[in-house]
């Protein structure tokens, strides 16, 4: 946790807050912070900035704030994510969260298991929380914006076209002939496959929405490997 | 997995192989392959190719294989990878095998915990298990060498500067100056440091050693996400 998020929830007048919990047992036990230190904090969906701790013990750490500092700024990417199975999501979640990304859909695909969309991780509440320890570990402070689509047909027919407008529309393919354009200077919709891939009809539709296919070469990795290994490339 | 990976001692002719455990039970329950169904293999620090299943029960698995493609090329990059905890390893293992480095060293650092050292991950045959995975997700089959150094200063001192010469040497440091550098021609040798990051005098004992500190910005991220970002952007 290299920042404190802070909710408006937890403040106690304009430059006080206080909280409990996770929080509270972060600073005490990882941090090791005691009485007029500073650590680093940010407002959920604001500004940035430090906070000195007034008071603390077991059930409630008090600071007062002082919040200057924009988040840093977003990364121009919309990813498109076929769903992982749920410990690889959680994974992706901080990982693209972490990496600045505020939009990400989450689409059924040929080869994803019906189970992971009844998975309790998809729960909002809990999709929420992954995302905080994502800015927590980036000091960012702006939620990304989650958004399930379970039917992949008209999802990529009827709704993705008007996402990737005015984007370059890449879609991750093992197969592909191009290789993972370097550096790019417009947004990006990337498209990543489940395990296994997209299936063939699957790019095709992609493709006909626009979307490039790109490989990374012909070694295979994890969602979870590939996904920051592209955006490394990309951005 | 995507490629069953052969040992020497599976071969019970020169084209055949039994085995059984975890490999069996992948093909059959994950896989779910059937007689006469062809699967890729690979084996170990040798060739890849196809094996046919001739036989299978719970037990054993049979195949016919056929080995003449060489394995994908290496990344030419040493990895000097300050210990993280043991989760974060298996991980760093896994995704550094896939894309194909084959040369890491572990070292001990000021912020590294020192239980992390006794952990049984570090332990041959563990550490060669999680190799293997990772051989496994990327169809290669060289393994790694994994190299444990617990003492930083000799380490970097005396033994580093051979290990580095001719290579463009780095250390990942989110209070770096410079960029990441972006599809480097020439081998690399990339030191990336605890959570917390390496102390003052860790850097700079690194740039003495000829080491140039670079950042991905302002983002700090976990060193599971960190290396293949910085894998991605340099080859």
């Amino acid at each position: 946790m290299n920042q404190i998020l802070l909710f408006e929830s937890d403040f106690t007048s304009h430059d006080t807050v206080s909280f409990s919990g996770r929080r509270l047992h972060h600073v005490v036990s990882v941090h090791r912070a005691g009485l007029q230190e500073t650590l680093k904090v940010g407002l959920l969906n604001g500004k940035r900035g430090s906070g000195i701790i007034t008071a603390f013990d077991n059930a409630l750490l008090s600071m007062r704030v002082s919040l200057d500092e924009p988040p840093p700024p977003p990364l121009p990417l919309t990813l498109v994510l076929s769903l992982p199975r749920p410990k690889t999501l959680k994974k992706v979640l901080h990982c693209v969260t972490a990496m600045g990304v505020k939009k990400i859909y989450l689409v059924r695909s040929w080869r994803v298991e019906k189970s992971y969309f009844s998975s309790p991780l998809l729960q909002p509440e809990n999709i929420r929380q992954e995302l905080i320890l994502g800015l927590e570990q980036a000091r960012d402070t702006i939620l990304p914006e989650v958004l399930i689509r379970p039917l992949f047909k008209p999802f990529v027919e009827d709704e993705l076209p008007a996402i990737a407008r005015h984007t370059r529309s890449l879609v991750a393919h093992p197969l592909a002939a191009d290789p993972c354009p370097r550096t790019v200077e417009e947004p990006v919709t990337l498209a990543i496959g489940p395990e296994g891939g997209f299936i063939a009809y699957e790019i095709k539709t992609l493709c006909s929405a626009g979307f490039q296919p790109i490989t990374l070469g012909e070694r295979i990795l994890r969602v979870e490997h590939a996904v920051p290994a592209i955006l490394g490339k990309l951005f």
